[in-house]
């Protein structure tokens, strides 16, 4: 049966070499929602207001996720695992949120966050003329990369001056359009209810990116101004029932980074040389983790947030690389390049202007891999004081010149973005901080050589461990008064400063700058040049029928609420509690399908046969965790929050229906029963019914 | 993780080149069990009365599969799957015990099976010497083969006046050893209980195969002689808490066959032609039984016993056939070849002997695929009565014959069994009957041409439906005192007969023995006579610790229960009631995954934490079904009923734990909460648990 699956999928796949969008794919701009695929597949035609009303309803969270707005108090959903980093940066070793879960009985008791932001897109516009336009007509690829973001720096600080807003000039379709987004910001964000993460994360890395699936991965803040939840009348209702098995669903959220315009000289040095480079860095940081967590229970409470994180990304980039290694996958996106390539070749204008594009990618990603081991180890980043040494250095250096001339990310209009991050009161663990460091200059050396400079410079001579232990022990980045002393004392600080981190970050710098200028002019101006070239090529063959990649912006995606054929068997569009029960006793209740206590004990209280998570065809990626899932009425019937294993290689495609590929969510139904059976939260499931206080 | 799971096993492969037996595996002979793996894998040593008690209480069911005494007043346990076929000849169209299952209250309610024998291994003897010191040294392989018939014809005879018990001569290790088993023969059997095959069945032709599996796949019936149940001190005793995680167990049954001693040009022919005609036979079959259930409910139910025989054949076939269309796999096969033939190549006196049998079998194969189209369709077998007939007019001319010269099914001491078949007053459905046999016909016509000697025989230039329709609509056939009437008149009185499927199989009975003597002489006879010198030369290479291909005798397979890796996650050992229920909602209990009334209105009264299957690593195949599996203290621990998809390969080599391959069983525990709480049948757990009456 397998083999007969994969000669239907071969089949399927010769038959649509076109670039059109397959059933369900997707993750569309506000600007461009799929209307005409909504009309004729589900006979769906929602309002303009309909549109802006989904869209000041969603939430992005800065942390990395998406989330909704469920009240009119701000009460705002996102997944636990989204909310897990503030959850452990609110824990002790005495109160362990991530592992016992968190209720706010009385708004009183709602719990402030240390350092997350979240960010509502309230207004868009198409700035492409001015961006493209900002590069002078002879200029190099370099210096048109320069002068495009020295535009795009002064837009979002005019934009932020005017409105207020936090305003970000967005690269979509690889530089073939420019956004401005204007975001709503909102820093005062409080923690009201997360179940225990044992439920929330049932089967642990095991059951992650699987499915039949038991996870109740949600969690609830609620949004303040000024000290009081905001109100607002965007919000989403919740269903009364829940999806129907085959329902049209809608999810919302912000896709973080999908490489599906890439070329093949792209996607062939990912395969071969990205992600194995990636997954070394990856496995590396997780290992030492491990071992660091393996000394000790507080240990590993103070470990989990990031080893799960690092667990789930390394899982799904083996997923990303089996498609990327499937001979017949691969082959389908060489044909569509072909194809393209052909019908541009058969129009002299389009192949005068577009044609060497493709080749410039392929030329500059020649002398690629031998530099991309060295910028992916130049870093201090694993270790996150590593990371606040390094951008302190950064910040002095960056906002001494003029705006249109920093780093991206040292922009006017995100710095207090950066800020909020950088000034986090959230705790920090030393020994936790060393062992990463430790183990992550050693790979480092043990990757480039003793004679690399990063190495060098960053060892001088000495063992890693001896470097990490000095850097970190006598450091005073563990206080946040000094952090904010060195970013407010400005370059003569940080060069005056004698603590031992900043100096190690000092050393390394020149050496990250360096590669990344090189990175800049060889590869990244290239592509932006290029890409903009092959943006318009595809629109002047296909038209605007095209989605841009994603971007951690917001995004619409669609599908059908629907099981698939797995081996030779049927794979439920749903799962309940009794499936839960079932995983548990299955496994002797071994962790880690072993069952929190409440969730032993209230059994009897909770009924069984109600839905739990389901699956839907919606086309989303990392990033879309925390997504609200809607029906056509713009009620929450499910909460997003994993992709199947068979999905996971849409990085580089639409995983369709009939390949099995699918988003997994929260049933609505399984929030409302276990907040009130099994936490005692009946508060909070009237406010989303709507019941009132 | 697939990939990572191919290289793997692409490892493991590379490593196990010898034949010697791996982890588990084996389905051995009671005369040589694996003390020696038992002894050292699980400190396992049972006594001589250990086997000889586990033999005497195991069962063979002449239906086609195994089953187990596990009372003194001799109740006997197999599958719902294995009993059906008695089931639903007993069934009509108002009482349809299939669908709604059967209880017998008190045992005057116990029902007469029509047509079920049992056997049960009581001796065995090695009668090696004998039947092959029959051929005489410079006969042809033809005339070889003809003479070790012979004797084991007369030993048969021979074995059965003297002790009245069934006798057959059995052939292992393809001729190597031949051995006389003798069987205490049961044929008033009858029915006590089974429950609905929507339970027993549960998910259909889907979960087939599958695993995780919710299927209550039991049924009990008691042994009669002389109308009375028997007694017996040969029996299994319940365990009171069935298996636990990694615990050893055995199973004992009578697997059908396996084809794992075949050679390389074999296992060729069965990949290129013999699997591929099988799948044409059978699909057909299933096809034509499909369209005539289609036509009513009644028809329907009629159709259902051979329809589900039909998809798991089909179904079995797909998953043998993926196994030997993996390359790796076949690479394996290959190079154990290679190495026993160098390792015979190294010592002349096996080269001598020996070499050339492979060559021998290649050559005789080269004819094969022409004349195996002509084999597989020059039969009446898909239609019932065309089989009796068939078997009639067959019978007339080889009992007509010296027991020595008759084919192998007609010889003297089996020709009680098979007039138990052949007067079997089962119901007969004409209009199925002749809706198969026209469907057949007609295969056959599109498959061998008009022109093919067989086709011109049946339909003598007719239409197919017509020639079934004459056939079927005037045969007395269906008429157990005609068809004993035939039987007794002989030769005469078949070749007088003018009922016109008599007729019909006497047109086609020329070619039909035409063909069985070409496979004789051409392929039979020379695997007999190579398939010795191949064992020969196996046993001066390994010695005797190979264990000989399935033959439908009596087996021992054990291992451990144990779950297993699939994907990225965890398969658990074994499922619990909770997990019944999550399919059913899970679909919303759509069929095939809808629940019998009684498991709906009766989930209050079980306790759904109750184990309900489970997995083990035992080296089983079809004929298995039914088997009981006992842990050391030859306890009732679970009762064998199918293996999951990654086992299907084991046709032609043992799948191993690492590959996922493993054997699904009915946990003990299941079956008694199922009887005392959803059947009202304590009587039936009391007798089970051993409470007397």
């Amino acid at each position: 049966m397998r083999k007969i699956l994969a000669c239907v999928l071969a089949l399927l796949f010769l038959c649509q070499l076109a670039p059109r969008a397959r059933a369900d794919e997707g993750m569309w701009t506000f600007d461009n929602p799929p209307l005409k695929q909504w009309k004729e597949r589900y006979n769906f035609e929602p309002s303009r207001e309909w549109l802006d009303r989904v869209r000041l309803a969603s939430v992005r969270l800065n942390d990395g996720g998406s989330g909704s707005f469920v009240s009119p108090d701000g009460l705002l959903m996102t997944n636990q695992h989204v909310a897990s980093g503030q959850l452990s940066k609110v824990s002790t070793k005495e109160r362990d949120y991530v592992r016992n879960g968190f209720y706010a009985r009385t708004r009183d008791e709602e719990m402030k966050c240390p350092d997350l932001e979240i960010n509502v897109l309230v207004s868009y516009e198409d700035v492409t003329k001015r961006v493209q336009g900002a590069a002078k007509p002879n200029a190099s690829d370099a210096q048109a990369n320069e002068q495009r973001k020295s535009e795009m720096a002064a837009i979002e600080k005019e934009s932020n001056e005017k409105t207020g807003l936090r305003s970000d000039v967005v690269t979509l379709y690889s530089g073939g359009e420019y956004w401005l987004y204007r975001y709503k910001k909102y820093t005062d964000i409080r923690l009201v209810m997360a179940p225990e993460e044992q439920i929330a994360f049932f089967g642990g890395d095991y059951d992650n990116f699987t499915y039949p699936r038991y996870d109740l991965d949600f969690a609830f803040f609620r949004v303040y101004e000024n000290d009081k939840p905001i109100h607002t009348d965007n919000y989403f209702r919740w269903s009364k029932s829940g999806p129907a098995e085959g329902e049209f669903v809608v999810a919302v959220g912000n896709p973080g980074s999908t490489n599906r315009l890439l070329t093949v000289a792209q996607l062939k040095y990912q395969r071969d040389v990205g992600n194995p480079l990636q997954m070394q860095v990856w496995t590396s940081r997780r290992d030492a983790l491990s071992r660091y967590a393996s000394r000790g229970a507080e240990q590993a409470r103070q470990a989990q947030a990031t080893r799960r994180g690092l667990e789930n990304s390394i899982k799904r980039l083996v997923g990303q690389q089996e498609g990327l290694m499937n001979p017949k996958m691969f082959a389908r996106k060489e044909d569509e390049e072909k194809k393209l390539l052909a019908e541009i070749g058969r129009r002299p204008e389009l192949q005068r202007k577009y044609a060497a594009a493709w080749s410039d990618i392929a030329t500059a990603y020649r002398d690629l891999p031998t530099t991309a081991k060295r910028i992916a180890f130049t870093t201090l980043a694993p270790s996150r004081l590593g990371t606040v040494a390094s951008q302190i250095v950064r910040y002095a250096a960056e906002t001494a010149k003029p705006n249109g001339e920093r780093y991206d990310e040292f922009r006017e209009n995100r710095l207090e973005s950066l800020r909020l991050t950088l000034l986090s009161p959230a705790p920090v663990y030393p020994e936790m901080e060393e062992a990463i460091l430790a183990a992550w200059l050693e790979e480092a050396q043990k990757t480039l050589g003793a004679n690399d400079p990063f190495v060098r410079a960053a060892l001088q001579g000495r063992a890693p461990a001896e470097v990490a232990h000095e850097a970190v022990a006598r450091t005073k980045l563990t206080d946040v008064a000094f952090r904010k002393s060195l970013l407010g004392g400005g370059a003569s600080a940080v060069a005056a400063s004698d603590d031992p981190l900043v100096a190690l970050a000092r050393r390394v710098e020149p050496i990250y700058r360096e590669l990344r200028a090189w990175n800049e002019q060889h590869i990244l101006s290239v592509e932006s040049s290029a890409g903009q070239r092959i943006a318009e090529a595809r629109f002047a063959v296909y038209g605007k029928s095209v989605y841009p990649d994603a971007t951690f912006t917001p995004r619409i995606s669609y599908g059908r609420v629907l099981g698939y054929e797995e081996d030779t068997t049927l794979v439920p569009y749903k799962t309940t509690f009794y499936g839960l029960y079932e995983r548990a006793r299955g496994f002797d209740e071994k962790p880690p399908f072993d069952l929190p206590e409440r969730w032993k004990e209230g059994k009897p209280r909770v009924d069984l046969s109600t839905p739990f998570n389901f699956v839907y065809t919606a086309d989303t990626i990392g990033g879309n965790s925390g997504s609200p899932v809607i029906n056509r009425d713009a009620e929450i019937v499910g909460l997003n929050f994993d992709s199947n294993i068979q999905k996971l290689p849409n990085r580089y495609w639409y995983v369709d229906e009939s390949e099995g590929g699918r988003a997994v969510a929260v049933h609505s139904a399984a929030i409302i029963e276990a907040l009130r059976k099994m936490y005692d939260a009946g508060r909070l499931a009237d406010e989303l019914m709507g019941r009132g206080q």
